[in-house]
């Protein structure tokens, strides 16, 4: 069945008219007439089940028959800090494989061996919703502006913050760390890692480092494996 | 330090030229000069490393001053039969990220859902050749010709067989499956996933079905699943 976003729907809503551009790709391009079902993602865990009672090509009037919320929540909240790639398509392809996999938030951060210290927020948000829709789930991750590497360590998060580098140095994995249902955050570093001044600053400030086994992990490659491993891990309930 | 592959060279080998090309990226490229190191990987798991006797920028001599052996060698061998993604970047992407997490084996099968037929197994190579030494591995995972479901399905392999689908019906996850150091082999489908009848074939030739969990993922992300939850569940002990 087809799916749209639309953030301004509520659970309240009877009826919902789609804006222009929803409109002309319902009725032009899928050809959907009234009486036709579809989705509705509010990208805030709403799913809701919609009938055309008006194609009209530039608002076609909805009626909502069924409103599920909380669709598909997972027991677990990731954050992930990572630093932009230098090839920005590594950074949209990690922001694609997360939303199929499963984050809750994403904070670039620009570190001191970061060679793009910019990111294109409007297009990370349209690589995520094109993943959220294509993998029918009902959150939208949400992506923050970027943040220098010390500022952002001093912030404050309710949960476990961890730091993934290469450097020497004792590391634990994930597994023997995370605790199903507390927050965590994860912090991914650039091409180049994090620098040693990084790490013991992140230290200082109680984040734990980890490792991801004995495998030397593009930037994108690590924070997806952050993502995949709390998932199972989670579910394992290790 | 600077890393070559060069899947010609022998453990018995106590010197060793390198071809006009690499002989050219050592002298000319990254000025390299008489005296200095650099290391060897064979794609079988050896990593030598070696002494620049002659910079020759045609044929480089090098003396061989050390070899290891089955390097950060798996204790696990883990074969992906995966469909090739309508896009083929998706599948070289995964080529690349599966051979930074590790895999032994890979091949692309044709299903009844495929729209891509045809794989460029020279570029695929090249793709895990980059992958290899940026991850600074020694082992290049093999990849094999493409081959029709039906054929692929009635071959021999000693370990277990899973295939990963979306369709209705019992799946387990692979954490309650996997025994480690049994080989596995993994088929993941194409964009239309595997069709019922084929999902009914594999079941009768012995192959398990598994999930990955509430998730609707891509072909290239669900086959990078399979490879990141083997990795942790081995490390585990799962």
């Amino acid at each position: 069945m087809q799916l749209f976003y639309t953030p301004d729907i509520l659970p309240q809503h009877k009826a919902f008219i789609l804006n222009e551009e929803e409109s002309k790709h319902a009725v032009r391009v899928l050809r959907m007439e009234k009486g036709h079902q579809l989705y509705l993602i509010d990208g805030r865990g709403g799913r809701y089940i919609a009938v055309i009672t008006d194609a009209h090509p530039k608002r076609t009037v909805l009626e909502i028959v069924d409103v599920h919320l909380d669709h598909e929540k997972r027991s677990y909240y990731l954050h992930v800090a990572i630093a932009p790639t230098k090839n920005s398509d590594r950074l949209e392809w990690f922001l694609e494989k997360a939303t199929e996999v499963g984050i809750d938030e994403i904070t670039p951060i620009i570190c001191e061996h970061s060679e793009r210290k910019e990111v294109k927020l409007e297009r990370l948000n349209k690589v995520m919703v094109a993943a959220m829709k294509q993998s029918l789930k009902a959150y939208l991750p949400k992506i923050n502006h970027s943040v220098k590497f010390d500022d952002f360590i001093r912030r404050k998060f309710e949960g476990k913050r961890f730091i993934a580098h290469c450097a020497e140095g004792d590391k634990s994995y994930l597994s023997t760390l995370l605790q199903p249902s507390v927050p965590l955050l994860v912090m991914i570093g650039p091409e180049g890692d994090f620098s040693k001044g990084e790490i013991d600053a992140a230290q200082a400030q109680g984040f734990i480092p980890i490792t991801f086994g004995n495998v030397r992990l593009r930037t994108e490659t690590a924070a997806l494996m952050a993502c995949i491993e709390t998932n199972l891990l989670n579910r394992l309930g290790v």
